[in-house]
């Protein structure tokens, strides 16, 4: 899922994200809340009218954003209280509260409330987060009315193996339509990350239910995830890395506005059939990254899009084929390289 | 001519161009041999494949932004020397220079180099620079070698009728392809503006060839110089002031960043069928300027190059119907009112 925090894919547009083959986005439940607000967006038709997108939208809860982008005040078992990052006017969020404004938005998926916690704080902080997020989840599911929005639950824990099943056990015993990956992809190692997602794959082992790392990734993260079952990603990266000039393509990560670009006429990517490199070159791109013209940054995104659900398109055919172990051994070379772009996005960001 | 001044107009792609209605665009000589350079362009193809554009190119000679925007050092006979915006480095323009530097682009209409001057300066200062820029203009015709590429010649002399007159028979006597107005839209007033025309349109009234009006227009600006025989402008205003929220509609000019639009579910232009009016409400349009995504930039910039081209075609048909004077005064009264966005754009933009 392309990010589209502030009710648009940064610098795209709808038709952007058609042509990328684009399927499903995420928008933002506390950037939205707090503008243009979710109440102005539900008298003005929902979020897929306010922003022109006719495809499916999911929606997070906000718990990501108070916890990391929010000054944030007090958390109690009921919610948490904060202070907007716009204006700094008190806020608060409770599960019911999360729901609700989900529901203004008229997203096709909704995310449970939980309570984020840095994968470094001590064990038992991890797991006083993890008993609030199954209580919130609980309470989410008590709170929804509209029959015509899923939703889903959030597996919490940090990458502690114990805590890790005792959530999954609490999650998917509840009535969600779908289990979603929380705390990863938030500083801790890309093998804890592996060994923690073995750890849900084995628990959700006899659930059919789809799957859903939150925030992640990047091409070599989405084999790691593929291969233990999931089936959803969201993440700023493609986008994000673009409007830096970092592009991804089959011959691994570029950087546009390295110099010896500037006089390279074949295209970002010779095999991708994006409206970037369909028109234009390496050199353009190089020379409008240079100048700071805005078309850069929407060029560049359309390509790093298209090449993100290109690829999970190329994983879901090798797996039908037989061919994925060396689809995967190769792009993990590719993209093995220091200088990666991941790691943790900038908290606005995200 | 939409203006694309770094080999990109501003936000917009060849395919938003295309579908504003665009028929050509205008590249700025002095920007591009700057940065990325016109040597580089040449060997990458020149401008119309450098930048995507399969369509009529102009480029100006670099004149203009040497008088305006570059520091200038000296002005002799044989041409200018001036220190680049960009770094300050040393840099000289003649006419033969400007015609070697705009062949290498391959724009299909040239521009005769000429010496601007402010229209306040003493009448000898205008005078001497109409001169000077008529014995260039003799030399951009002796150093064309490009059998593919028109070459305009530009009109000179201020305000004054005399110099005025004095200009158009120097350069409508050469075997230019087509002939240009420079020297108005700096700063003189309208009555000023109109009245130069006037003088203008009686001394080339046997002549049939293409008339362009440089760095003209605002909306009721065109209709001044339609009304004397001008064919063609080009301007930085359609997508300058979109950038700021600026909105021309057959309602006059509406700013987005005003609070009343945030809950209007309406479309920028009723009558409009750019991609924003089609997709997008000014609700919509006010969210994404303040929350500065760049998606604005670009929606405003597509429904202001369509509202313009959409105008010129509406003047072209009331002309065709006889209903060319009541056109004229509703656009006219419709853009009569003050904060204008017209006048003097921006040296750097233009």
């Amino acid at each position: 899922m392309p990010v589209g925090t502030q009710a648009t894919v940064k610098s795209l547009s709808p038709g952007d994200l058609l042509a990328a083959g684009t399927q499903i986005i995420l928008g933002n439940t506390y950037h939205l809340s707090l503008r243009p607000g979710h109440e102005r967006i539900a008298r003005l038709g929902g979020l897929h009218r306010f922003m022109g997108w006719d495809g499916p939208i999911l929606t997070d809860s906000g718990g990501f954003q108070v916890f990391s982008l929010a000054h944030l005040g007090r958390v109690d078992d009921d919610g948490v209280t904060f202070a907007s990052h716009l204006d700094g006017s008190p806020q608060r969020l409770t599960p019911e509260r999360a729901i609700e404004i989900q529901e203004a938005l008229g997203s096709d998926v909704a995310m449970a409330f939980d309570q984020l916690v840095d994968p470094g704080r001590p064990p038992d902080a991890v797991e006083a987060a993890m008993r609030r997020t199954h209580a919130w989840a609980e309470r989410c599911l008590a709170a929804r009315s509209r029959a015509d929005q899923a939703l889903f639950g959030i597996v919490q824990g940090g990458v502690d193996p114990d805590l890790r099943r005792a959530s999954v056990a609490a999650i998917a015993g509840l009535p969600f339509d779908g289990i979603a990956i929380g705390g990863l992809s938030v500083g801790e190692s890309k093998a804890e990350m592996a060994a923690t997602l073995d750890v849900v794959a084995d628990a959700l082992a006899d659930d059919s239910r789809v799957r859903y790392l939150m925030g992640v990734g990047s091409p070599a993260d989405f084999f790691t995830a593929v291969e233990r079952g999931v089936d959803l990603f969201d993440c700023v990266l493609p986008t994000r890395v673009a409007r830096n000039g970092q592009v991804w393509t089959d011959a691994g990560r570029l950087n546009l506005r390295n110099a010896r670009f500037l006089d390279d006429p074949g295209p970002i990517d010779p095999g991708c059939a994006c409206e970037a490199c369909r028109n234009h070159s390496r050199a353009y791109l190089a020379h409008l990254f240079r100048a700071e013209e805005l078309l850069a940054y929407r060029l560049a995104s359309v390509h790093n899009v298209t090449y993100t659900l290109d690829l999970m398109r190329r994983i879901r055919s090798a797996l039908a084929d037989g061919t994925y172990a060396s689809l995967r051994d190769v792009v993990t070379e590719q993209y093995a390289s220091t200088g990666s772009g991941s790691g943790k996005p900038p908290i606005t960001d995200r």
